[in-house]
């Protein structure tokens, strides 16, 4: 600990109650600590039920939507962040984002084809990629379109909604360069078209160097098998690219050329630049951090110690750095990272912190390992416009009120 | 790849079927891979629900108990290893072990009271716990009663029924060492007792270095706050130590000058050795692992390649090598670990494999960074004689008959 670490925890000993005289102020009208209501009843039963789930006092801390969709099938749905800790999102908390909503695949009738330029089209059973050598690696997913704050920043925004687009889980499952092994590539093999079983037939072109070196057809997540929502029962994974060419209910890789141009890379997920041009195929989610606790839309209840908690991550590798402001940006203090900070994963952030009842306006910065420093949004403004929708990875922060009330803030 | 797991995987082409003149045969008759069902019909909307299941096609996927118990809240349940991947375990099929149930805890009452040989008692309530620096580690817990093979290795038992008391998670809380940086420790302050709100009144004695080195007071696994039957509101977590010493509900800490030979430290929990004496306070899991697919109770579908796939896992730091013999101890073959390999952590380790549909016996190895060596079966029980029912971390395996299935085999 360091010694201003111990400082800060010595100015908060306000944060228990000493025993005695003042015990049952302490403690309230309500309880006495040394007999509380559950030490006297046999509690549940194991296995109740034999796939558990959370507390019930837990019961708000639930994915949400940022505006109701007109077709809830056509929708996307964010993390609560500002309740997690750690970087572990639970599978029934991962984000959502779907075209035509969720398919009911039975895993004993899908199949993945991998056919165009390849020496041997194949067709591959789930069971097939169970017996294959597996990888498992402990990534985030972001939806290029977390962060829509091109054209506003509105105060009211909690961070489940600027932010919620973000998730990340442990997946396992088969290298795509193991599966191209068995089919072989033709000389002119460049892109893949990777093609989704929902409705939507999602479909996303892919350079084939970025299918050989990291991706992964992921069949597990957290452990377990994927959930529904993110793509079961199988999935592409494309470690540090925006979420959608991460394709869900992965059916079809279709090698070939040049890239399909779909809809999902012409009309959306393309970023209008000021000069009339188009940013297209800008794959890597670029570094990026948001402070998660305290977050928009709490309140403060108390002056004095507590711990300033975030997310850092980088599509381009691992978070080296991440910088706390709590006066706008004017100066800054490095945050501890917990160890181990892995390449393109959700790196959590920490800095002891006290509110001494004034107004402040915190702010987080992240640095990756390419240098690369997460930029003002008047910078990214200057650089991109505003006319985009996705890939918004400036600053961004909460105003402090005097009630002690967070607003989002740039 | 090595050239070897190469030649594996070449000759495991059959694992796909060509598309083209066999593709009937390779898809069967009850689909067409180019037009499955759920391509023509809308999803689930986003959010159904707003917290997430699995797949009802894992439904199968559940905790079980080894035998069913006279009292069903004094019972344990075991994970499903054979059908996790990677190494977090869902907070859903957590490993359960409870001595009065799991209480319903509210946490707005819940009080942490920390006293005896302190300079100042102090009660936290959990806000409290919420406020301080926190920590995050992702570790095993395992029930030092699991694999009770002491007396017998019954061919019947799958690795959730040997096993299945071992569980991982990303655990996120307070170190305690903090908590006891408030109280103040009086000079001859030399062990604690940690207690939990369960009916039970569970209670452990625990050195007081281990509380100032690694411990934890845990209120987050795997992102979200504690699962109920993990510990909801708070627990106790000792990196390396047997399941029960991190107490669950935990509502006490006393510190002391002696362990108080509770229940759970003196008639149970303690191993009966040859000559009549019983090991005490034998805390720390030692080094051990096991083969989760293909195990026990499964049938091997198919000869040639499948990956053979187990985790590994040490009390006293990281697990620094797995070796799997198929020959049942005679030759053996260095598995590869997954990275990041992390101190008293679940750890997968993986080894290409191919059934020739002869007989054999699987065996797995497992080393710790201390140079500890798994025993085999016949070592520990000359050790420890055969009166124990915990702290059994023997090499373990599975015979495969000629019919592909496995059984139990030490």
């Amino acid at each position: 600990m360091t010694i201003q670490r111990r400082r800060l925890l010595r100015d908060g000993a306000f944060m228990a109650a000493a025993i005695g005289a003042s015990r049952s102020a302490a403690v309230g009208q309500d309880i006495d600590p040394e007999s509380p209501p559950w030490v006297h009843e046999q509690g549940a039963p194991v296995l109740s039920p034999p796939y558990g789930n959370p507390s019930p006092f837990e019961k708000s801390v639930i994915r949400r939507t940022r505006v109701a969709s007109a077709i809830p099938s056509v929708a996307s749905s964010l993390t609560p962040l500002q309740d997690l800790h750690g970087i572990i999102t639970p599978g029934g908390l991962h984000y959502e984002r779907h075209h035509a909503g969720v398919p009911a695949i039975d895993p004993a009738l899908h199949r993945l084809i991998v056919h165009g330029l390849v020496e041997r089209p194949l067709i591959f059973t789930v069971d097939d990629l169970l017996r294959f050598p597996s990888v498992s690696r402990t990534m985030f997913l972001e939806c290029s379109g977390n962060s829509p704050l091109w054209k506003s920043v509105p105060e009211a925004w909690t961070v489940q909604i600027t932010h919620g687009l973000l998730s990340c889980s442990e997946w396992t499952g088969v290298r795509v360069a193991d599966i191209l092994d068995q089919t072989g590539l033709r000389p002119n093999a460049k892109w893949a078209l990777a093609e989704g079983a929902d409705a939507a037939a999602m479909t996303r072109s892919i350079p084939i160097e970025t299918l050989l070196s990291e991706a992964i057809i992921a069949y597990a997540q957290n452990g377990e098998r994927l959930r529904p929502e993110q793509g079961y029962p199988i999935r592409l994974l494309l470690p540090g690219f925006e979420g959608n060419t991460n394709v869900k209910w992965l059916r079809r890789l279709k090698i070939g050329t040049d890239p399909w141009e779909t809809r999902e890379e012409t009309s959306k997920y393309t970023d209008l630049l000021p000069g009339g041009k188009a940013r297209q195929f800008a794959f890597v989610m670029e570094v990026k951090s948001v402070i998660t606790a305290p977050s928009g839309g709490q309140s403060i209840a108390t002056r004095g110690f507590q711990e300033l908690r975030g997310l850092a991550w980088s599509g381009r590798g691992r978070v080296v750095r991440v910088e706390v402001s709590s006066d706008g940006g004017t100066t800054w203090q490095d945050a501890a990272l917990q160890e181990p900070v892995l390449s393109k994963c959700l790196t959590r952030f920490r800095l002891p912190w006290r509110w001494d009842g004034q107004p402040q306006h915190l702010l987080s910065r992240a640095t990756d390992e390419t240098g690369a420093v997460q930029p003002t949004r008047d910078t990214l403004l200057a650089a991109r416009g505003a006319n985009s929708y996705y890939h918004y990875n400036a600053i961004h922060g909460w105003r402090i009120r005097r009630d002690g009330v967070l607003l989002s803030a740039a």
